[in-house]
């Protein structure tokens, strides 16, 4: 007896088993459609990359958190941890690729953090950006597809917020806090859905000691610069226009003010023009978004019947993606779904079937002999484009058969055994009306007197029989 | 000026654009379509597995080829090289996974080989497999699903050829060849249509001298064991029935041949009561395969218009796969198409249309004032299923904007100015025929006197005007 490998998996990583993928890739499938409707094309880029291509545009902790890789040439290699970094590269890459570039791409990416309840160390994101517009016109567009998308998933309730960091600038300009300080104030901004307004408060000042005694430093602001921080940040409306109105007066005055407000009311008009209103698209002044690289609007999305899922799509424009790779400004806009999460709300708010299999009949095998009918219907049906199984396992206990479809979330078994064949019908039995009504006869085997939800019919009319129960099945 | 990064890709690693994704897309839903038709179910396996397990099962080239990878925890991990070692794995770890097992996975995988033209060390493979079924029905529907897949693809001619490893296990019996050489045997006739018979009774005999001088050893086997060798070998039909007859009678006596050979009968009389006849399937006797975990039926595809791409399909049964996990026989059977290399072969034979975008109407920017109505016309498209982009381009040249159209494959271009507008109508530019009649004319920019297949449609006819010119191109 040799010695086994004992089957498992590292840290951080799982396996997707059917009823996962089919679940991942209806809901994939569905956004990707979106996205062509809107005319975006899809890219796909290796795994692997340079680790200097992959240094620089992210924070310090994904960096840090960046798989690395050993390659025969001994080249500084690791796993992409997002789908950003290498569109940037394909953008300095390829110079003849048309621009406007309008890409999205689904793919894998890696982070070593620390793994927890549905945090995996690879996990899938589904990013759409245009690359190459400075025009406030591709921000509307993403965010009508974020709508659009949510939309053609049957979510539910749900809310598209954005902002634009330029509102933060004007509001910096107003607070007189130095620019220097924009990327701290943000990133205590951004913390203010999570501690509230007090703690944030707190932050901007003298600092505080949180609930398990750890000081948390303050930026030292003013009382003043923070009460104009709080003035704004008070400012709420459910109507965008309303909302952009209080935005101009309490502006009113700062240096480049009208102009900045002006790219935000353009994007709400447009989107009020094109039917995304109130109900679906909100200003969120208090939107900062954490990353630095964020230029201009920035957007998010939640699901109102599933707000603990958080957002489940981010975004925004970054006019300086392509800093790193040539000393140029590229404009680009553009968002990204966290798959795995929207998944995950989907499947908690029952938005989305769970199936196991992708048959919708199983043909039971009752007789050695008939070996040859079975395969022919089984073909049969396929070729009329009914996804079919004949069972393949062992033994032909019908019970088994039936418990196996009935598992596999196979809505049709088909039964036809020597009398069946000898009378020239087939024995279709609805898996779902069998289990509701008789989970004690199947288990029992006395299916055969009972026969709740079978219908026989004639041989030669098999496809349309099941036709026609699928039919009545799936309403 | 800070320092830049070269944006380019390690060693063997490539991108795939627009025009690649669009074509690969479009061939692996066709794929999925037929393996679902067929039941079987996706799983998705991280890129990630212990080095352990993935060691033992390949042979040492494709160790050697493991991309390493580091985690924080040390542990001994690397990047998967194939799709049936996770499965393997997969049927271990999940006790309670439904047997029989029928998965399909399509995946990247990665092996650190010397690259060439065409091989990348990061590539596709699509599988499928039956596992848990010892019966040679899952063999037949392996077969009868390449068949299909490939009708599917519209890849003109096929052959799908198989054998047995059984078969050969008999000739070695009937050229009294020990058990104990059977590896070296096969892997000898593996060569058969790469060096040609000579070559191979030399190397299964005295071994000879190569092109480029280098010493071949042969396997020492007598001249009497080789001819029984080259006996079999030449047997050839191209029918399958009258070739298994064949094989029959110089078989007749050797030990278990009427059961090894029934085996093969059995999966080709299936094929022809399901109607995959000598001009799909042929048996082929040459046929071994390199692998040695190979037990039964081998099978692989050759496009017959593109005999150059070698085999676009291969797989067989190896009812040893999880040997390593567990000291138990799972039988399985299953066959992997190299996507790259079949993507390769269908664009070559033009089976498949390079397009670089979804969108089906470019609308143009001929007049910033009317930004509104460009936005409208885009959305009203869309939300009639029709795939629209607005030209986000800067600047209003409308001659750069129909170059943007043609160069993307855009079929239409819509083009409303002000004078359109005040009519109350749109014009609709058929993208192919203009180009066709007047390239010149398009870049002398004359063509509005000319408008080459272009029409004019009432503005409140525009979907319909729209669906009407694509039902003309698409034909």
């Amino acid at each position: 007896m040799s010695q086994t490998v004992e089957p498992k998996l590292a840290r951080g990583l799982r396996d997707l088993l059917p009823e996962q993928m089919l679940a991942r890739q209806e809901m994939i499938n569905t956004i990707r459609s979106v996205y062509e409707l809107y005319g975006f094309v899809p890219i796909n880029t290796p795994a692997i990359e340079f680790t200097d291509v992959l240094s620089g545009s992210a924070g310090l902790e994904i960096q840090q958190s960046t798989y690395k890789v050993l390659a025969p040439e001994d080249d500084l290699l690791g796993l992409r941890f997002d789908l950003t970094v290498p569109l940037a590269r394909v953008i300095c890459q390829y110079k003849d690729l048309q621009r406007p570039f309008r890409r999205y791409q689904v793919s894998s990416v890696w982070r070593a953090d620390k793994p927890g309840p549905g945090r995996f160390r690879e996990f899938t994101q589904f990013d759409i950006d245009s690359v190459g517009v400075p025009g406030e016109v591709a921000d509307t567009e993403i965010i009508a597809a974020i709508c659009d998308t949510l939309k053609a998933l049957k979510v539910g309730g749900y809310l598209v917020k954005f902002s634009s960091r330029r509102l933060l600038n004007l509001l910096l300009r107003y607070s007189e806090i130095p620019e220097s300080r924009a990327e701290d104030v943000f990133r205590v901004l951004d913390k203010l859905d999570k501690i509230g307004l007090k703690k944030v408060r707190l932050e901007l000042t003298e600092g505080y000691v949180d609930e398990s005694g750890d000081p948390i430093p303050g930026l030292g602001l003013q009382n003043e610069q923070v009460d104009k921080i709080e003035e704004f940040l008070a400012l709420s409306s459910d109507d965008r226009r309303e909302l952009i109105d209080k935005v101009s007066n309490i502006f009113e005055g700062v240096k480049r003010s009208e102009e900045e407000i002006a790219t935000v009311a353009k994007i709400s008009d447009q989107l009020y023009a094109l039917g995304y209103d109130n109900d679906q698209v909100r200003l969120d002044l208090s939107l900062a978004r954490g990353l630095a690289y964020y230029t201009g609007p920035v957007f998010e999305a939640v699901l109102t019947d599933a707000p603990q899922f958080g957002s489940v799509f981010g975004g925004g424009r970054y006019d300086n993606l392509v800093r790193r790779f040539i000393n140029e400004s590229i404009p680009a806009t553009g968002a990204s779904i966290g798959v795995d999460r929207l998944l995950a709300a989907l499947l908690e708010l029952e938005k989305i079937p769970l199936r196991k299999s992708t048959a919708k009949v199983l043909i039971t095998k009752m007789d050695n002999k008939l070996l040859d009918d079975y395969l022919q219907m089984t073909w049969e049906l396929r070729r009329a484009g009914i996804s079919a199984e004949f069972y393949l396992g062992s033994g032909r206990n019908i019970g088994k058969q039936l418990k196996y479809a009935d598992k596999c979330g196979i809505p049709i078994a088909l039964i036809c055994g020597g009398n069946e064949k000898e009378m020239g019908v087939v024995t279709l039995k609805d898996m779902e009306v069998g289990r509701r009504l008789s989970e004690q006869i199947m288990d029992r085997e006395e299916w055969r007197e009972e026969r709740p939800g079978q219908v026989e019919v004639k041989r030669e009319n098999l496809v349309d029989g099941v036709r026609k129960m699928l039919a009545d099945i799936e309403g």
